[in-house]
């Protein structure tokens, strides 16, 4: 990411080098960037995936890797898993793809022949927000917040949180996974399911049960084309994308999982990875905010590095 | 918009309408939507685009429409109008499609045989804020923004200003348009231009000079496979998406133009359109923030009515 690149212009990049700068602007002193702090991380200031609370959406174009929070949505994860386990997900389809929105999936023919749920719930309460005595991992990112009391991060995970309700819940940046409802609170149950796609939908948080955020493969599903019909539901015109499986990665064999790692949000580290994102500096930029959006602080995952 | 889809999940839709709700947690007060108010609407509460300001990019997939804001950004506007009218644009390509980032197009062969700018100059000065002056249509958005002093909409534009600089500029939300450059902040010149496709990145504003937005077709850019290469630039192992022409609309005949209006910012009308973003009500919703963060406030376009 570091790397200069072959053609002429770089104009977003925040990582770009240049040995001498032509700036009219006076240059921004140069700030370890998140690459950098990647870089000289320990392997303690990562964490592996979670094998029981993590899935692996495998579509036709490749592995989409989703992290559970079992913290923050645990009765709505627990339905999810039952029917991962029963393979519920495999050949259901994504259903809509609505641009700057999300992308969602379950079973097209749940208006006509909806299949089984087997052992899994048909309604699972809302977790809208949990206590915040559930949370043990955040920490608290300083910059204000329009959507939240109060933003941070909990293993990795984006949070909003209330300290005088005591409630805490996941937001929606761009990845976070949530489940599908009609308008009672307990009309969701995780058999439907959506990625956010495109800028945080920052309004949905404590509407709806979040569950998580993909952490590896979004490109597969932020591609696909837009359905044709309302809200990007596809219809008749369009071509679903089917899912083929939908696994735990605890009961995926060892030699084909993804070994992903992700930045322990709660490491010292951590705090300078976000500052890195909030006082950007090098020869590329001019002005800084001095700020970071709670969905714009990084959230670094990696292959775990081989030995 | 406002039709129930025949899908028995509308997790998302903020104007999905049901006659009775079991809803657990009570619902808000149902409020005119965006799209309701859309609908309530006078002609006079629109303006047509500028002919004179709009591009037409043409793509193998169809028309992205491009409002320029001259007040934003005179020199660098005037410079991509004068490629435009010399058809430089025709026949390049997209350049790089990054995941949650960008897509940018220009010349693939900048770096080797460069395409002639014709009278173009090949360094314009960066426009990343102008005096506040310049632009007579702000209207204040009265939500908190980390990002900029204040915020606001103008001619349909979302912006930012800085009352003490006197300076404004465009923000850059979902669909902004910008000039890339090096780091030199006169590096740019409009050869090579970008639209957001994912997560506001607002770190650019007053970094670069953004040039107006997308109005039509960010699907067609926003679904691009993601490059290969470092920051989602197109290499060897990818396909670029070829550019047939850019023309400014009005040198497009009457019956091959798109006929699209924005609401005007400026409107009564627009007050409560944010207002119905901010304090969104009805039956799906059970918590509202009161809050509408600068790019998720709605900038309705449409078609021109037929008489």
């Amino acid at each position: 990411m570091s790397q200069t690149h072959p053609f002429r212009a770089l104009p977003l990049s925040v990582l770009a080098i240049s040995l001498a700068s032509l700036a009219h602007a006076a240059d921004l002193p140069v700030k370890p960037s998140v690459a950098d702090l990647v870089k000289q991380s320990k392997p303690s200031d990562w964490r592996p995936l979670d094998p029981n609370n993590t899935l692996y959406m495998e579509l036709p174009t490749g592995r989409v890797v989703i992290e559970l929070a079992p913290e923050f949505a645990p009765q709505n994860i627990a339905n999810i898993k039952t029917m991962v386990k029963e393979q519920y997900f495999d050949g259901l389809a994504i259903l809509r793809s609505q641009d700057n929105y999300v992308a969602q999936w379950g079973d097209p023919n749940a208006e006509t022949t909806p299949k089984s749920l087997g052992s899994a719930k048909a309604k699972v309460v809302g977790e809208f927000t949990v206590p915040m005595a559930n949370d043990k991992h955040f920490v608290r990112q300083a910059d204000l917040d329009g959507y939240a009391p109060q933003i941070g991060h909990s293993n990795g995970f984006p949070v909003g949180r209330d300290p005088k309700a005591k409630t805490t819940w996941l937001a929606h940046c761009y990845g976070t996974v949530g489940v599908g409802r009609d308008n009672a609170t307990d009309s969701g149950n995780g058999a439907e399911l959506y990625a956010i796609t495109g800028h945080a939908p920052r309004h949905l948080d404590r509407n709806i049960t979040a569950v998580g955020r993909v952490v590896s493969g979004m490109p597969l599903l932020s591609v696909l084309p837009r359905g044709s019909e309302n809200m990007g539901f596809y219809g008749a015109k369009d071509t679903r994308l089917p899912i083929k499986s939908v696994r735990l990665e605890a009961d995926v064999p060892e030699a084909e999982r993804s070994h992903l790692e992700v930045m322990r949000s709660d490491a010292p580290i951590y705090k300078d990875v976000v500052d890195a994102a909030r006082n950007r500096g090098g020869p590329w930029n001019k002005f800084t905010p001095h700020y970071v959006e709670l969905c714009n602080a990084p959230m670094p995952v990696r292959e775990h590095p081989k030995e």
